[in-house]
C-alpha cells in the first residue's frame, strides 16, 4: 500500500499515522519529493482499512499494491481450480452448462425439463426454490417442497443440481443440495457468505447488480475464509442506465477474473438480458470471452409458452444452442466435461 | 397496466394473452390503433409481473399506471406519517437529527459521545454494534456487547438508539432497540425485511447502492406487510461512475419520495460521501432538499481523530452544524421536536 | 403515444392537454378507466416531445409506442443494409475487420501497419489523425498530415481508409477519406452529425459512454435525414462503476441493435477495455454476440512497444486473432468479405 | 506519479520503462519491497499519458499525485475566483441567479420573462437560441435571431446575456453574448472548447451526463489554456439507473469543486430534475452545498403553461424562490451581488 502525503502536513500528524502504520504489525518506507511525500507499506496489508486512511486530512491518496484477497487470488493459487461436482468438472479446460426452470412448479415440470436439459447436454440442473422478489405480493417459491422436488429430478436423471439459498434459517434443507447458489442480492450478505462457507459444499456466488469486481473476489474470500468451500463465479449483469436490456451483461469481467483468481467463472445470460431472444448470441459471446460455464433458463410450462416469451428457452432452442456452443468449444481451447 | 401489442401478433397468441390476464382476476379494455393495440388492465394489478408479461414475444411495451406499493403509497395515506420514538416524533413538520460513532467500541466511548451529540440537539444515538465489511479480515464490531453498550448509554442519556442487524440469527438481542436500522447491503434481503417486519418496531430502511426510488418503497413494502411497522426511509448515496466522492449522495430522492409516500425520510451525509469535510455542506443541501432529519457520525477516538479525519466530525464541528440546521429548518417549515 | 392523465385531473386541463395533441395533427382516442384516464395519440408521434408531456402536472405517465427514429428503423426497412466500402461490404453475412494504429505518427508506421493488418485479413485501415484528448496537454494528432499519410498508406496497399473528424473545421479534408468516423464524445454533436449527414459517405458512428441505444439510434437519425448516408453503428463501451476495465464493453447492444435496426453494428474492444490482454476475448465474444464486423487497434510502434502493453495488438497477435474468427464466423453463420 | 511494477518484471523491460520516463523529461525515485518496486516520477507528470502506463503488461497499477489540472487548480491560485458579470459578481462570498425561458421564441416572450425575472431579483437572463436536440425533428431554436431577441431583451433591461453556443460555425453571432455557455453535450467537444477560450469571454461550461469531475476540470483546463476567459462550472446532474428524475444531481460536486479549484460553481436544477415542483427544493439544497449560484428555467408561455406544467417555473414561484434563497444566504455566508 502507498500513502501519498500532502506537503503541508503537520510533522506531528505525520508522525501520528507512522505510528499508527507501524501499531498494525506493518514497516514503512518514507519518500520525500518536491510536491509529495510517499510512505510505502511494507507487509501483509490486507487487513489494512483503505477508506480510513484515504479520509485523512493529510492524505493526498492511497493506493493498493498488493490485492485484500489471498484465498481467491491467483498469485497466490496460479493453476486454475478445477470444482468437481459428482465428477463433472468446471475449470481448467472444462466447460459446463448448468440448465433448469426459473423456478420448480411441480414434480412433472422438474422432471420433464431436467430430462430435455440431459439430453441436450447439461451436466447440472438448476431450479429456484426460494426465489427473492422484489415485490411482498409475488410468488416466492415452492420453498422445502421445491428442493423435495429438485431432488427427485436428481434421482431420476442423475444430474447434480443447483439452487439458490435465501436466508441462514432454511439451511438444513440444503443438505442433499449439490451446488448452493448465493444470488446477486446476498452477494453482501455476510452473515449468509460465512453460513454457507461452513457448509463444505461448493458455491455458486453471484455478482451483485452493482458489485464492483473486486468485491466479488471479497465476497469469494469470505466464504473462502469459513474453510476449505470452492467457490464458482457468476457474471449476470450489472446495473447501467441502459434501458433496452434488464441488466447489462458485463462480459469483460470474465476474462479480468481469469487474471485475477484461479476461481472458474460462469455466465447467466438468461436474467442479464431478461429476453429469451438474447440468450442464444449473448451464450456463444461468453464462450468466447472465455467462461468456464453457463447457466441457461429452459422451460416446458405453458403458462411461460404463453407467448413464447420471457426470458426462458424452449428445449429445442436450447438443444440447438447447445449444438453452436459445442462447435465454438475447440476455437478457445475448451471442451464439455460429460 | 397498458400493455402495447405488436402489430404483427397473431390472434391466437392475443388471445392467449387475454385468458391470463383474466385468470388473474382483472378485466380488459383493448383498444385499436394503426400501428399497434393497446390492451388496459383494469382491476389490482399490484401483482401482475412486469416483467414476464414485457418480455413475452406479441408485446411492444408495457407500462404501469398504478404503483405496485399500497401500504407506503401516498395515494392511500396522504397524510405524513409521524413516527413517535421515545416521544421525538420524525416526519410531517418534525426534524430529528440521529448522531453516533460508526461503530462502538467501548463504554467509555459510546457514553462520551452520546453526552455530546446529546448536548447538542441530537434526540437519538446511532452506533455499529453488527458491522458489514466488505473484507472478512475487517472488524466486525463488538456484536452482542455493543449492544449492551449501546443500552447503557441509552440509561445514561435518556436517548433512543438506533442500530443495525445483519441476519435474522441475531434478533432477539434488539428486544430493547428502538429502532432497528436494515443496511444498503440489506435492502434487498428479503428474508431479513419479513423479519423485521414481525418486530412491530420502528424500522429505519437505506437504500441499497443500486435500487431505484422504487425497489427502496417495494423494501419498505415488505416490512409493512407483515404488519404495523412504521418504516423511516434513508437515502445514503448511490453507486456511480463518479470517484471523487465514496457514492453519490442524490438528494433529489427526498422530494420524489415525498410525493410518493407518506413515510419520513432522513439523509445520511456521512456515509454517502466517506469524507467529513463534505458533511456540513451536504446536511444543509438535505435539509434545503426538504428531508426529515439526518443521520450523522460523530466520533471522540483517538484513532479516528488521528489526523482530523475520515467521515465522522468532531463534537464541537457537529455542535456548530445543528446551529446551522437550527436556522435553516424555518425556512424550510421545519422544527426540531426536541 | 400513449399518456395516462391522473384521476384528480380538471377537465380544463384535460381538454387543454387534447386541443394542444390535435393541434399538433394527431387524433386522440381517450379511455377511461376507475384509477387513470388513457389517452392514445393517432398518427406520426415521431416529433412529439415526450420530455414536455411527462412533466405535464395532470400526467401520471407517458409511454412511446411507436419509435422516434424512422431512416434508421428495421420496421420501415426490414432487410439488412449492407454497407459497400470500395468493394468490400459491411452487414448482411458479410463480417469486416477495420485495423490500425490508434494514431498516424510517420509515412513508415502507417505503411508498416497497414500491409501488416493487410495481410492478416484486415480489409479496412483505421488511424486517427485528429485525435480528441481529455487532457489540452496531450498530443491531439498530426491533423492534415495524418490524412495525408494515410492516403499514402491507402494508395500503397489498396486499403480503404476510416478516420475520425473532430469539428466541422475540418471537413474539406475529408473529401478522399472512404468513412468518417464519429467519435463516442461527438455522437451528440449534432451540429457535426448533420454536417457529416451532407457528405454521402458511410460513416461509423460511435456510441457514447453515456448514450443509451435509443440515443445512438437518434443520432443515426440525425446524419440519415441530411440524404443518403449509410451508417454503421459502434459499440465501443459506456461508463458505469467497474474500474478494472477502462469502459464496460456492452454486448447485449449488438443483438437488441438487430432488432431495431437494419444498419450494420460493429464492436470497439481496444477502446472498451484499454488493455491488449482483453482484445482477443471480446473479439471474439463479439463475433458470437452477433456482430457485422470489429475495429482493433494495431501497432509496430517501438514506444508502444516499450513493454508489451497498451491496449493495441502486435500484428503477430492480430493475425492469430484472426484466424479464430475466420473459424469461429461459420458457427454464427457469417464470413468474411475480402 | 507513483508506478508500482510487478514482481516478475524483467530488467530489461523495466530500464526499458525508466527510459522512457527519463525521455520525457522526469527524473524517477526506485523503492523496492517484498512484493513490488514503487517507481516515483519527479517533475511535471501533467503530460504524461496515465492511460499508456497503466496498460503496460509489467505495471502494476499507477497513481498520479499531482492533478493534471493547473490554470483550473486551486492549488495554485488559492483565492477564489470572482467573475464580473457587467459589474454582477459571481464566486467569493456573491451567489447569483440567472434565470430565463428554456427557449427564446419571441420578442414578447423573452422581454416579458426577462422582466419578470428582474423584478424576482435575478441579475442574469438565459435563454436558448441554439438548442441540441435528441431528435432531428424537434425544434431546434431561433438560431441567430434568437441571440438578436436576447440582446432587445438586455437592452430592455439591462441584464446580461448566458446563451449556449452549439457549433463554432456560429461563434460570430455571439460577440455581444455576455456569457458563453457550452453544454453538457458539449462538454468535451474539444474544438469548441478551444474556440470559445479564445473569445475572452466568461465560459459557462456544464458537466457532461457522465463526465467526472476531473474532466469537467480538464474541460475547463482547454478554455483557460488558450487564454484568460474565466470559467464557471456547472453541475446539471449526471446519468444513473434511477428513473424518477431525468437525471441524479450530484450536489456533493458542489464541495469537492470547492476543493479542487477556484472557479465558481453554480447549478442547474431545472434540467437535472426535468420537473418543476423539484425546482425549488433542489434550489434550496443546492444553496446549502454551498453553490456560487443558480440557472433556472422561468417561462410565461402559454404552451407551457398549459397544465402548470414542464420544468419550468412560473414567475410568482420564481419570486416565491427567490425570497427563501434571500433567507439562506446569510446562514451560509453568502450574499446576493445585485
Amino acid at each position: 500500500m502507498i500513502i501519498a502525503v500532502k506537503k503541508q502536513c503537520e510533522e506531528k500528524q505525520f508522525n501520528n499515522l507512522i505510528d499508527w502504520i507501524k501499531d498494525l504489525g506493518l514497516d514503512v518506507h518514507v519518500s520525500h519529493g518536491d510536491h509529495s511525500t510517499v510512505i510505502g507499506l511494507i507487509g501483509d496489508t490486507s487487513r489494512v482499512d483503505i477508506d480510513l486512511i484515504s479520509t485523512l486530512d493529510i492524505v493526498e491518496s492511497v493506493q493498493r499494491v498488493q490485492e485484500p484477497y489471498k484465498n481467491a487470488n491467483r498469485k497466490f493459487h496460479p493453476l486454475d481450480t478445477e470444482v468437481d461436482i459428482s465428477g463433472h468438472k468446471i475449470g481448467g479446460l472444462n466447460f459446463q452448462v448448468i440448465a433448469g426452470p426459473c423456478s420448480v412448479e411441480s414434480e412433472k415440470q422438474i422432471i420433464e425439463v431436467a430430462l430435455a436439459v440431459k439430453d441436450a447436454g447439461a451436466t447440472m440442473l438448476r431450479g429456484g426454490a426460494f426465489k427473492p422478489r422484489t415485490s411482498p405480493y409475488a410468488f416466492q417459491g415452492l420453498k422445502g417442497s421445491g428442493i423435495e422436488l429438485l431432488l427427485k429430478a436428481k434421482a431420476e436423471t442423475g444430474l447434480p443440481i443447483v439452487t439458490e439459498l435465501t436466508s441462514v434459517n432454511y439451511i438444513d434443507m440444503f443438505k442433499d443440495v449439490d451446488v448452493i447458489q448465493v444470488g446477486a442480492r446476498n452477494m453482501q450478505n455476510f452473515e449468509l457468505l460465512k453460513e454457507v462457507g461452513k457448509t463444505g459444499k461448493p458455491i455458486l456466488l453471484k455478482r451483485g447488480l452493482a458489485n464492483t469486481l473486486q468485491e466479488l473476489l471479497m465476497s469469494a474470500e469470505y466464504i473462502m475464509a469459513e474453510g476449505d468451500c470452492e467457490v464458482i463465479l457468476c457474471e449476470r449483469g450489472i446495473r447501467t442506465f441502459e434501458t433496452m436490456t434488464r441488466n447489462t451483461l458485463d462480459l469483460s469481467a470474465v476474462p479480468v477474473l481469469k487474471e485475477k483468481t484461479h476461481l472458474p467463472i460462469i455466465v447467466d445470460p438468461s436474467h442479464a438480458t431478461g429476453n429469451s431472444r438474447l440468450v442464444e448470441p449473448m451464450s456463444l459471446a461468453a464462450v468466447g470471452a472465455g467462461a468456464d460455464g453457463l447457466i441457461i433458463e429452459v422451460h416446458n410450462d405453458p403458462v411461460h409458452a404463453l407467448c413464447d416469451g420471457a426470458q426462458s428457452l424452449r428445449p429445442e432452442q436450447f438443444k440447438a444452442l447447445m449444438g453452436k456452443i459445442g462447435q465454438m468449444l475447440p476455437i478457445v481451447g475448451r471442451k464439455f466435461d460429460n
